[in-house]
């Protein structure tokens, strides 16, 4: 595989992004293109030991912040360290794309320079999450906030492919956010929907109920990307808040601080689970081309990690199990849907 | 005040629900109706002593359990305790009615029997909730699985009046759930609230992001009810996963056993805050009368705190207040807003 990685993009780059990519390199034996300031890359590569012909970099001088509109930035700055990686994938010189950069350009750019999977109605953000019982998938995350229950099926049939490879879970259950668990419940995208999933031949468990998505008992849990960021960022407050919280009552006495002490360990574990939310990069589904998004914070580790989730994708040939599947979806592609 | 208290609702029915109605009695000095077997529950008051002519019983037979459909359960259970109760607040027997039962039935009544206030579109779900900083409130919160921009504008000016006269807040602070903090994100239902919310006098501090409505900055959290029950079942959901896999990990050593041994009142606390939900009962805003529902697993303590919320709501005149007010908000009531 080569995969093409932004190298501005993340609050640590380049320095954890070039340090991710050195690892990745030295552990799964890929290629890999680093885009970005050609000078400020190379001499920051020099610091490493690693087989030299596997990694190139490709020279970039602007960077897409996360608080530029997306499709505007995409437009403008068209020398990004961005735009660069996403022009390597549409030009087939790259596999794969990665940035911990802006999340909206690089759902813009998957759409519109890499461009959709012919069939797929829209590009979906798909986290992988800690669950109780084992991790679970939210699409779509956010990168659609108006949707139609034909692109909530294809969600349903992406996040299934890409659950079984990535996860190695064979038929994963899916489930339909909704707020009853009765099928004529919840407003009229998820009551238009669950009749299209009924008709699958997926692992279709029903609807879902929020309260039950943390558990896990769920694999894949589908629904319009408003929906599915409140549920993603609600996650996110909840437990800070709650750690918050604890750590503020912890501090208030002596005894609370002696039984906080001896529990560091299995806070820390805790913190570092439901802190960064998601495990390694979330994937971007629908786009001709694997495109990974690392959390903005993500490490060296973190950065190998997605790497490594870029990787799994391309050995089992997600994509292509993705364009297969879509022409044999037995679903008439009324726009009404 | 005269409440009128569904006899027969709630998981404890009807003996937590009398001995809630009698506590209420004793310190608020109102007056209550329970609906419900007239010689079951006159059997059970008679274990108490209190002000015999401050509770009626009316007489109801049937039972709407929470699984029935609302709608067929209101028009065919006429002799059950909830229609009863609902009747005599239609009626003007009652001012007030509260039930621990079906969440369904309830919200149906307060709009088939009890009646929206003249100009109000929806009634909505209004829980208050534990947040971090302070206790705040979802509008709605899963009465109004699909709303239009009017509907939202005026859910955030019922739950501004509710908000300031149950929590005594000055000019509580109204955001718009999204999921973005910038005015040109989200769906269209967001996008075209913000603009109504922007022209009103509310104190409108914009969009607030899911991920920081838990630690209650905000006051008043506007939203549709399904996104509104997404966050709520979402915070249920976090809350109890993290309390599980706490205990989980807290019972798997001797270390860990001690240190949870030592925050057993810092646990004990956060599991009541949360597991709970709400604070009291909630309010369905916008009928003609005060409707309150109480937690299912309502004990007397819970369903004489709700009462209490009922009697504040009288005292404060919520319902005349939202009468006034919302023919003051200058919005033209076009349909399709």
């Amino acid at each position: 595989m080569k995969i093409a990685v932004d190298g501005m993009g993340g609050d640590f780059a380049p320095d954890s992004v070039i340090q991710g990519c050195v690892d990745a390199v030295k552990e799964f034996n890929i290629d890999v293109i680093i885009t970005g300031p050609e000078d400020l890359i190379l001499q920051k590569l020099s610091l490493y030991d690693y087989p030299k012909n596997k990694i190139k970099v490709v020279d970039a001088n602007e960077v897409i912040s996360p608080n530029e509109e997306p499709v505007k930035a995409l437009k403008k700055k068209k020398d990004s360290s961005l735009v660069k990686a996403l022009n390597l994938v549409k030009s087939g010189e790259a596999d794969a794309v990665l940035s911990a950069g802006s999340t909206g350009a690089l759902m813009a750019g998957a759409t519109l320079l890499i461009g959709r999977i012919k069939g797929i109605k829209r590009v979906a953000l798909a986290p992988i999450m800690p669950g109780k019982k084992s991790p679970f998938m939210i699409v779509d995350a956010g990168a659609n906030v108006d949707c139609k229950p034909l692109y909530l099926l294809q969600f349903a049939l992406m996040g299934k492919i890409y659950f079984e490879n990535i996860l190695k879970t064979v038929n994963p259950s899916i489930g339909l956010v909704n707020i009853g668990a009765e099928e004529e419940k919840g407003n009229e995208l998820a009551k238009e929907t669950h009749k299209l999933l009924k008709k699958t031949d997926f692992n279709f468990i029903g609807n879902v109920e929020p309260r039950d998505v943390p558990s896990g008992e769920t694999n894949v849990v589908v629904c319009d990307g408003f929906v599915g960021n409140t549920i993603l960022k609600t996650y996110e407050g909840v437990a800070s808040t709650i750690f918050g919280m604890l750590k503020e009552e912890i501090m208030s006495s002596f005894k609370n601080k002696l039984g906080g002490l001896l529990l560091k360990s299995v806070f820390n574990k805790f913190k570092k689970d439901f802190d960064y939310t998601e495990y390694g990069g979330s994937a971007f589904l629908g786009a001709q081309g694997i495109v990974i998004k690392a959390h903005g914070s993500s490490n060296a580790k973190a950065i190998k990690n997605a790497i490594k989730q870029a990787l799994v994708c391309y050995d089992n040939k997600v994509i292509d199990k993705i364009k297969s599947e879509i022409e044999k979806l037995d679903i008439d592609n009324n726009e009404n849907l």
